[in-house]
């Protein structure tokens, strides 16, 4: 029998309709709250705004937070009038290094 | 005396203003010239088009085509209005395994 120690990994997903700082302060409680991983995770037009959200958070609110690793990857997307898209998604691992 | 061996390494600078296709055949026309790494670097709202331009590249283009190393930064920039503004930066380097 083994004892695995699970990793508190915890996802925000990053959209375009609030503001910056909701996310900024999300991270913030899942860090507090004794996440080791949080992920950023964003589709479309909403990708540039995770990468802001890192650098304020590192810059401005918790200095000791490192991005621990980064992925681009693609989804397939119906939109509403029927027609297929491939959105870029971009996550963004952040850790706070031990 | 040594010799170094120097590795080409081009950098494709991305944009809102011109369309995917540009920037896709910007990488396809430096990989063929003999680059061996080119960086997608994108600042603020040109962000997700970074992203989106390697991902039309990868599987449409280029399927040998690999993402190598992501970068997050930010940049301080004076607007026109001559606010500080910190704008988010992603670099996407992208090489061809041999």
């Amino acid at each position: 029998m083994s004892i695995e120690k699970t990793v508190e990994r915890k996802t925000v997903i990053v959209g375009k309709s609030k503001p910056l700082l909701n996310y900024v302060t999300a991270c913030i409680t899942m860090f507090n709250s004794g996440a080791e991983f949080v992920v950023l995770r964003a589709r479309g037009e909403a990708i540039n705004m995770a990468v802001d959200v890192a650098q304020v958070l590192k810059k401005r609110f918790m200095s000791n937070v490192q991005v621990s690793n980064i992925v681009i990857d693609g989804e397939n997307v119906t939109s509403r009038d029927g027609r297929q898209l491939n959105l870029p998604v971009l996550e963004i691992e952040l850790s706070i290094p031990k």
